[in-house]
């Protein structure tokens, strides 16, 4: 198997077994990306100086048997509205040239684990979107079918690693926007719960929606990516300082229960998401896993999207408040904004309580049960030009409005074309859990043969 | 000691014993009422037919052995924006003269367990103020000192128990509604955590900060009031289905430990509320409480105080919109009501934002303490007429905004006059928790000298 093509602990591996060093490993991805990254854009600034130094520095350690874990040397990149220093954050707009002084703490904390920062990723203009369709950075490609959408808002997280061009990113999630794009390039996603991993340093859609998760091809390096970024952060105002995680325990499949929605009734999906879904929630039956009808009171998947949709619009103009008079945001993402700045006051306080409200609904909802599980989206990737489908982020938005943590992992569709995604959306602080369901259900037949099916992309 | 000053656990006891009956209770309350109200302004709508109807039922179950309870047959009053079937829900305005056909949830729960609904009481109007001074319904007064306000906005709710109208009553707390006229006429109250006791049926001045809490003249009948009216309530959006309490545990004042921010440097404190509050912290650690100094990160009381204003003027408005640009409301209030209306998103936004900032704060804080110990406010009752000051909610609010249960409980001043308030915030879903900790409380000397001093003004 090509290296670039492998995950992060496969590569830790061959590191730490001295198969590989982390130049070789960066001078390839730096090649991959130069040779591939003119057609993809997955790419905004591309540090190939400090990556090859920060690599070198790596193999150092490595030899000098000083090596910071398994991150160390592993070369990894970052949405452009999370802040590294040495580049601008851009957050996929042409209004915020400046470059950053200052890490964001996530970026920080993958250096102090020995990460090599790679560059920095393209995204949904302002992260509200789901196309990566980027007027200023480019048409961001599925490197699963170009001339589809990698989905978004973090698209460039998703193409990046999808086309072999970097084992890990980092993406962040408004209402949905780590785990669409993972489903629609095949990969894992985790949207944590609020408050785990720190969001300092980035810069804001809305900061009631916003969290940053790590995109990967497995379970096991979403793993690696939330111990390296989670835990409190006196400089986030909404970070958890408490040790709010119960020793993990480790169940079989067969112990666990989890509460399904009723898809199809929330959201017109696609058939082929509907068959493909049925066939993991059989797969999870056979193992032994036990699957409930449930109802989340309050969830009406269209009207919170708009309330969502609505609150980062109001939010997002607050946050990009100096560009919004200014050049650098196309018109469509200025009037969105703009519709947010002139929203009424009783319209915004009534979509905040429509969010407080299926807060609490979900929380009644999930007590007791290891996980809710849903498709991911309602529909696969669709081409770049169509109109985006508006219910795209109706399963997606349900964790951030409840701020709580959600898997996204991709199956192999029915069709056997492009792959389909499952969400698992766990209680608040069960993110380690759903990171141990994830490589449970690894192994079941529909996520194996989505694995085969990568390896065919390579 | 006269029967109509006795709190509802004594009063129990005497029904029990059959010492008492409900009628003959009831027609002393009525007849208490009917003599003192006229000038304490405490009610707005007496229930006496349907009272005497109910008193005779439940002495009637007594005798036939099928009491309901400990509140079988004790009289309750209801802050006049809760509903109560029969009799309009004013909320203190004159805009809503429509009789309610349903009890709101917590009442009819009430009515289950044999309470006695006495009527309802007097408020600031719209629940948005703390002096009670009523332009529609009558200049509440304090009945342990007329021409001094009982504290609002649930001032009726305060002043019928401390004027011996009535063993227990609801009020609403919004930024400190039932704490504030507790702490100023010398009682007891509970803010309970948010989604503990049901708010179907209260017209809202602020869904995001409201909760509905009851009071009384002893830490016994708080639990009383919260065992009869707390609980899933399908109908309530907000409502916690779960079941979060763990086993209480039964510890002493010697194994506890209270977080004890900075009073003096948060709002600027009355030196008598000071110095009595100095007595009782000093009184806990006398009876091996450790007291520690903390800091609540992002708890500016002031800049909350307002941002939680912002949210009840938008949201009230909301509430209250068929009446904005009616008959019926003040002009003051309608001012306010307006200034909500017209609230730029921006500024809501970022209201909002403040209030999420300090939950997190809140939660980070009160982790591993036993609760927050604060005074209930920087003053004490002031005299009708007078400015009221504006940082009266400033320690009340915290809780409001972490959805947090608090428990007020009064302390005798150090130059013998009004009483002071003590505050106890918990952490979430800790009510019972700060119910025992205020019995273990009712043991300490500033507290034993108000009770003491209270009996003076009967």
């Amino acid at each position: 198997m090509n290296t670039i093509f492998q995950d992060a602990s496969t590569l830790a591996n061959a590191l730490a077994a001295g198969n590989l060093t982390s130049v070789a490993l960066t001078e390839k991805v730096l090649a991959k990306i130069a040779a591939t990254d003119n057609d993809i854009r997955a790419f905004i600034s591309i540090m190939g100086e400090s990556a090859r130094t920060d690599a070198a520095a790596s193999d150092a350690r490595r030899l000098a048997g000083q090596s910071l874990g398994p991150l160390d040397g592993i070369p990894v990149a970052v949405k452009d509205n999370i802040a590294v220093a040495g580049v601008p954050t851009t957050s996929g707009t042409a209004a915020f040239p400046q470059v950053a002084k200052v890490d964001a703490v996530t970026v920080a904390r993958l250096r102090a684990a020995g990460a090599v920062i790679i560059g920095t990723l393209n995204m949904h203009e302002g992260a509200l979107g789901s196309s990566t369709d980027n007027p200023h950075w480019g048409r961001c490609q599925n490197p699963l079918r170009v001339g589809f959408t990698p989905g978004g808002s973090s698209g460039g997280s998703a193409a990046a690693i999808a086309g072999g061009m970097v084992p890990l990113t980092l993406g962040t999630d408004t209402m949905g926007s780590v785990r669409i794009p993972a489903a629609y390039c095949g990969l894992w996603a985790l949207k944590p719960t609020k408050g785990r991993i720190p969001v300092t340093g980035l810069s804001h859609l809305s900061w009631t929606l916003d969290s940053i998760g790590p995109l990967a091809r497995s379970p096991s390096d979403l793993g690696l990516m939330l111990l390296a970024t989670e835990g409190f952060d006196p400089y986030d105002p909404i970070s958890n300082a408490l040790t709010m995680q119960k020793p993990l325990m480790h169940k079989a499949l067969s112990d666990m229960t989890f509460g399904v929605p009723d898809a199809a009734a929330l959201a017109e999906c696609e058939s082929v998401v509907t068959e493909s879904f049925a066939r993991i929630a059989a797969a999870l039956q056979q193992a032994g896993a036990k699957l409930l009808p449930i109802k989340i009171e309050g969830w009406f998947p269209g009207a919170l999207r708009r309330a969502g949709l609505l609150i980062s619009e109001v939010e997002g103009a607050v946050g990009m408040e100096s560009a919004l008079d200014g050049v650098g945001l196309s018109d469509d993402f200025r009037a969105m904004l703009d519709y947010g700045r002139q929203a009424k006051s009783s319209r915004v306080a009534l979509a905040y309580r429509q969010l407080q409200q299926l807060a609490v609904g979900f929380n009644n909802a999930v007590a007791g049960l290891d996980g809710i599980l849903l498709p991911t989206t309602p529909q696969r990737a669709f081409a770049h030009g169509s109109i985006a489908p508006a219910s795209q982020a109706d399963f997606t938005a349900l964790a951030n409005i409840a701020g709580a943590p959600a898997l996204s992992l991709p199956i192999a569709a029915v069709d056997g074309g492009l792959p389909v995604g499952v969400q698992i959306i766990g209680g608040l602080w069960q993110d380690l859990e759903l990171i141990e369901i994830g490589k449970l259900m690894a192994d079941l037949q529909p996520v194996r043969e989505w694995a085969k099916q990568m390896e065919g992309h390579e």
